[in-house]
């Protein structure tokens, strides 16, 4: 299985919608991406290591694919579309990661 | 559900013993902290957005507990322990993060 992690860098006073996020555009990307999305996932920051911290990221977003070749044929191809509604609910960069799934 | 994510950042040349993080380690901190624990995940690097560019982070590791709560009573006092097992696995040293978990 592989993953793919959005990471929002947490920055003093940048906003993020935290529902836009996992009620519109995690949807989107879900039923945008079809039957080769096998879950998504979403977390708020709360914290570092540290009680009180900035947590790294303000907002992380997941999504299961079967395969590297899922990846490329049923991700990739949406990908304008995904970085297009970002505007709709934050003005920070994200940071992406592809890995694969060890445990689960 | 509350979510302690480890991020191990990818270093060119850095060792990083993911066997032993799957099979001992994780499992290792599950069995510490007991009941409280709700689940472990570990996901492995493969690349950053661009194909073949190196990931952020070469492992993450996650612990599911169920409260903030169990955070400080379930998960704090065994830190010691666990970061005494990193050296095991690498000399990275790892990013935390508490997260809330929006949607799973």
């Amino acid at each position: 299985m592989i993953k793919i992690s959005v990471f929002y860098p947490y920055k003093d006073g940048a906003a993020f919608d935290i529902d836009y996020y996992v009620n519109r555009h995690m949807p989107m990307v879900r039923d945008t991406i079809g039957a080769a999305c096998k879950g998504i996932a979403v977390e708020y920051g709360v914290s570092g290591g540290a009680p009180g911290s900035h947590p790294p990221y303000v907002a992380m977003g997941h999504i299961l694919l079967e395969s590297a070749q899922a990846l490329e044929t049923s991700f990739a191809p949406h990908l304008p579309k995904f970085l297009a509604d970002i505007p709709n609910y934050t003005a920070i960069e994200p940071v992406i990661q592809v890995s694969e799934v060890k445990l689960q």
